[in-house]
């Protein structure tokens, strides 16, 4: 229903990846007990114009109060809930090398809801090696631990090589969402959705960035 | 002046950031020694439309032909030469947590240019631990440590607690970009280059998009 309701509203997907920076700020004065801020307040700390932080909020209406400001605790938590965090995901982790490991051990992501279940490598050698309370299994068993654990996201943290085809299988159990850490574009149905986290594509705008600077000197 | 030439020529910022895909494409297709391409195929294999294909590469000039199609070689080159990635970058790692380790480990980056010199954490017992042949160092040795080694972009993979202070001291010693994985907008000058990795962000969008999904069924 929230998608319908956003799509037909016409949220566009720019102000959708703006929503988790507000998310992040309105958090922060959460916890410093901040209790409302006006949008010209928002903006110098977010170094976003006022114009366009009210222009953002007012896709969901009803935040903001002329002479008031936003609630900030109010606000929060109505973007958590648009953002849809407000249901726990249970994930499976494929691939305990360093990048796994490092995400297995980031307990940030299990404070928004993303608990991660089980995790899968096709190296015998660390079978049973228990990272953050949780088990290295054999891919073999990745099938019926996603039927036994209600699993939804997957995230791969494999090399390029073979991550199309262990997506395809993961599809084939009924995953419906990939975090994609591998280097390559997973071939999934259009109905699985997949956030690519493309490390080298990153630095490489680094480094166009840094080469535009040096270029404008 | 790569930079000037290509914004007297108006790309977009858009356009730049599809070309670490294109890069990704035509050097896998060199590789497996395909010489020339027609937009219709790379459309094809990339899942893009040709016509943005024509239009995202004719921002270069005289890469086409007519009835040839695309030299898979000397595109790849080409690109790589905008992305600045025919240039070295030397690279200081602060923070050698999980996450930090996973990065320094990561071989792809040296091949595109990226080499990481030096490592530094403040947590005093892992100094002296070596990864991949480079010793974690204390924090207070960072200002000589650069400016022996001609370091431009320093790679942040510390908690957001204290970003902000370490990345304005490597500011003052001359750093010229950040890679970003703190959970937390860097305050420095414009001319400074920061591309930020904020992985929470990318699950909520992964998790907005899921819940959409279902909110269409």
């Amino acid at each position: 229903m929230r998608g319908n309701y956003l799509e037909a509203k016409g949220i566009s997907s720019a102000v959708i990846s703006r929503l988790p920076r507000y998310y992040r700020y309105l958090g922060e004065l959460n916890d410093e007990g901040v209790e409302r801020i006006s949008s010209k307040e928002l903006s110098r700390l977010m170094k976003v114009t006022a114009s366009q932080i009210r222009q953002d909020l007012n896709n969901f209406g009803g935040f903001g109060q002329q002479g008031y400001g936003y609630n900030v605790k109010y606000l929060y938590e109505e973007i958590g809930n648009i953002l849809g965090l407000d249901k726990k995901h249970n994930l499976i982790l494929i691939g305990a090398g360093n990048l796994g490991q490092a995400l297995a051990n980031y307990v940030n992501f299990e404070k928004r809801g993303f608990i991660i279940r089980g995790i899968f490598d096709c190296n015998k050698s660390i079978h049973g090696k228990v990272i953050r309370g949780i088990t290295v299994r054999p891919m073999e068993e990745i099938e019926s631990f996603m039927a036994d654990n209600d699993i939804d996201i997957a995230v791969l943290t494999i090399p390029k090589t073979g991550a199309v085809e262990v997506a395809n299988r993961l599809v084939s159990y009924g995953i419906k969402g990939f975090w994609n850490f591998a280097h390559v574009d997973l071939n999934v149905p259009d109905h699985i959705e997949v956030e690519n986290v493309h490390l080298s594509e990153s630095l490489m705008k680094l480094s166009y960035n840094l080469g535009c600077r040096k270029g404008g000197k």
